[in-house]
């Protein structure tokens, strides 16, 4: 699959495109435009149904800007960094790990010292990637945007989060006790991060400010196996790939625990939740894994950690990172604030562990789009199989042609439809580039007023999937599209084939 | 009313809380818990429905980084700033305007020059109000955050955006385009914004990161009478101060714009849209405002302005400003980027006139909390008088006490409910502490399940605004509850009184 095909639809057609664009821009910042503010708005919306609604999370909204005092208890200002080199010759920067990955296939893992990493460029006699030229040594670059807060002469040192998580951690202590809550529990936000990447890449992939979904699920460490929703998903089929066992299989969720491939049954039942998920989003089971990551690769914070890929054609992308992140970040909060953060729980005093999910927004919209896009030789145009519950718009509704009342007939059914669904109303073209421009943007259903529906009250449907079309009365339109769109009728059975 | 009294509630109950607390923090951050979190959503859905769908805006979301030449373009570099004076003595640093303001009375215009402000300070001889110590000369601070991005050698300049609506502007292209739009349409988009504020204050009022809900209508100035909904809303009366007629008074939409009061039957239509917006949400209309602002207050874009205001015990807090920004914004991006953002209008070029409607929504949500307070010594609590669309929470259950079986019927009725409403479950403290606890959150329906309830398959439900009880059947719950929160039934008669 051509990436760029999908691309050029996405800009075409208002998904999304590089941000201020007008102007000189930045790399690494996209904006959405009316349709993909709509499909992400409806990607974030089926999350919080999904894991805050269904799981019972309290759901809160902090500031993206944060003071220094949060990032240095959380370890931000010492780790967050990434290893940068330099050409003398022609100036350019690279990230080294990245650089020594391509140019000699050896992988970097994240705590590997600045001393190694000079000693592989040397070994393998790593050049400039642009000019051939001689490069430095490595020095750690701070990923985190600083900010001066106040006026110049007094300002105070602040950062944009580079993870949504920080805001739950250091918030915790006024949830717990405004919600009176009871372990475990959840606590997740929806919100942007920011991170200063040396080279941004592959549009929504790799930004510099990106739309993270977290939740931290708070819980007894003594009692991970004690779970009782892990029963509702014990039969559910996991694709896994284990340290273990290095191949990718098919488990069940309970086989799993029984096998030790996984280390407790609360991440079991949420790692089973989030191939749910992302599978529920019209991504095929086939494309999607839970991926156990390696040592190496493991951030500091982590005992344990799953990545949710989903393949495409740029390879596996991770979309969800699944870390037991211990006491870590209590404790660290703890210790550096002096403020305690622990839980009563039958009289005595614990700190809570961390199991946290962490969805990137834009990765998940692009491999969405790669995954419901289809290319049709037949139709001459490509569209978005998009599910229900996602499609930018529920329907369209369009006149056949601009005359004889057939407008105004239009115009009724749409203002009608639209007190309940989402709905796109257009009157520019011919039908059949109506049909294909509602293909492109992945509506399910158009609705045409024809000379007919004057005489009869009725209209046409057609079936974005199959093209075909059926006539119903305008007084059953409701009813019917909702029925269709529920899945609950097949299409050719809901009315007059025509 | 005590103010205080609602920040009380706010921090115990996790409506609102200083950012990051439990570290050294900054101030002008505020974090909203989860009843916070799920009000300030259900206002932004509120202002999203009322808006972007019924108003068929285009909802867009850009990033809060944008590079330095946009904000070159729309004249943020040059002119978005505060005059600043310091204390030579204490070294503490103050707004000149509103220093001048609080100790000579004296109102300072926003493009007063440092000379003009300096003579007035040694005129009135006004000193540091903190040590009473000389102040120096008044230099001007831009009040936006300022960031490098990528590594510190080769950094670009970008700042984080002071108002969502420059992305709007630096869209229009893309959006006009891939929705083959027409004029007048609307852009629309909820967002953050950011301000590094000399002094800020008012918890929610004056923060230095906030939300904003904000709509740009692009239309023909030839057509500003031409405007069909007008229609819809020309008996609507007005709360009305302008600056021809310096009286509040009210006046319909059709009388105001026959007597020139507003200049333009779609600037009439918006304005009468944005009051009852607000107040659907709760705010009584005689604490509501549209005031027309002075030459002197008026940003230098606007070439007319209506500030929607709330009355609150801290005075009349302006939540909406509403502007005429004429061609300016489209006009300064198309020179300082050479691309053409001009629109085709019967075969003829137009460069767009725009109206803003620029709302605060943490400004609202707190004008919100304000007067749906309810200062109650009868029952010994406050609480809040939420309008059902906009309450944390649609209804909770409760079982009457922790035995007998009464908790698992509860938990039946919950799981039945959480299907169709925003419902909260608490099994601890006596029944009336739960009632209170729901009032103070606003909770309009309790449900309670008691020893009846075992035998007669039936519950209570008790009403927030009466405190009065009914019987229903648990069968009918459901649908009871929809009409009671869509005000089709009476209270007293959905049910067996109790």
């Amino acid at each position: 699959m051509d990436i760029e095909k999908i691309l050029a639809v996405a800009k075409r057609r208002g998904f999304f495109y590089p941000g201020a664009e007008i102007h000189k821009t930045i790399a690494g910042f996209w904006h959405y435009g009316p349709i993909g503010t709509t499909l992400k708005k409806k990607i974030e919306n089926e999350w919080r149904n999904f894991f805050i609604k269904e799981e019972e999370f309290y759901e809160i909204e902090g500031t993206n800007i944060m003071p220094e005092s949060v990032f240095i208890a959380s370890g931000h200002i010492k780790g967050f960094t990434d290893p940068l080199v330099q050409c003398k010759n022609c100036k350019s920067l690279h990230r080294a790990d990245k650089l020594i990955e391509e140019k000699a296939g050896i992988f970097v893992p994240e705590r590997t010292s600045t001393k190694k990493i000079d000693e592989i460029i040397k070994k393998k006699k790593i050049k400039c990637p642009d000019c051939d030229g001689e490069l430095t040594n490595t020095r750690f670059f701070n990923m985190m945007f600083k900010l001066g807060v106040g006026p110049t002469e007094q300002a105070e040192t602040a950062y944009l989060r580079p993870e949504t998580c920080q805001t739950i951690f250091v918030d915790f202590l006024n949830v717990y006790r405004a919600m009176r809550a009871k372990l475990p529990f959840g606590i997740a936000q929806i919100g942007r991060s920011f991170r200063n990447e040396i080279s941004p890449r592959q549009t929504l992939l790799r930004q510099r400010e990106f739309s993270q979904a977290e939740a931290e699920i708070f819980f007894n460490s003594d009692k991970i196996d004690e779970f009782p929703r892990f029963e509702e998903v014990k039969n559910y089929k996991l694709n896994l790939l284990t340290l273990d066992d290095k191949k990718l299989k098919k488990v069940t969720v309970a086989d799993a625990v029984k096998k030790g491939l996984i280390k407790g049954k609360l991440i079991a039942y949420y790692l089973a939740r989030i191939q749910q998920f992302i599978n529920s989003l019209g991504i095929p089971l086939e494309a999607i894994r839970l991926r156990e990551q390696t040592d190496e690769e493991r951030p500091f914070y982590a005992k344990y950690a799953f990545d949710c890929d989903v393949k495409t054609s740029l390879g596996w992308i991770e979309v969800v990172a699944n870390h037991y992140r211990t006491d870590y970040d209590l404790s660290s909060h703890m210790k550096a604030s002096g403020k305690d953060l622990s839980v009563v729980e039958n009289g005595k005093k614990i700190i809570p562990h961390v199991w946290e999910i962490s969805q990137g927004i834009d990765r998940t919209l692009f491999c969405v789009m790669f995954h419901c896009f289809i290319e049709d030789k037949k139709r001459g145009w490509n569209w978005f199989k998009f599910p229900p519950k996602i499609i930018p718009f529920d329907c369209a509704v369009y006149p056949l042609v601009l005359k004889d009342n057939l407008p105004k007939k239009a115009k009724e059914v749409y203002e009608m439809l639209r007190k309940k669904f989402d709905v796109f109303y257009d009157e520019s073209g011919s039908i059949g580039k109506r049909y294909a421009r509602a293909d492109e943007i992945g509506i399910s259903f158009c609705v045409t007023t024809d000379y007919d529906s004057l005489k009869e009250e009725d209209c046409t449907i057609r079936d974005r999937d199959t093209t075909k079309q059926i006539r119903i009365k305008i007084q059953d339109l409701t009813k019917i599209l909702k029925q269709l769109m529920d899945k609950e009728i097949e299409f050719e059975k809901a009315g007059k084939p025509i």
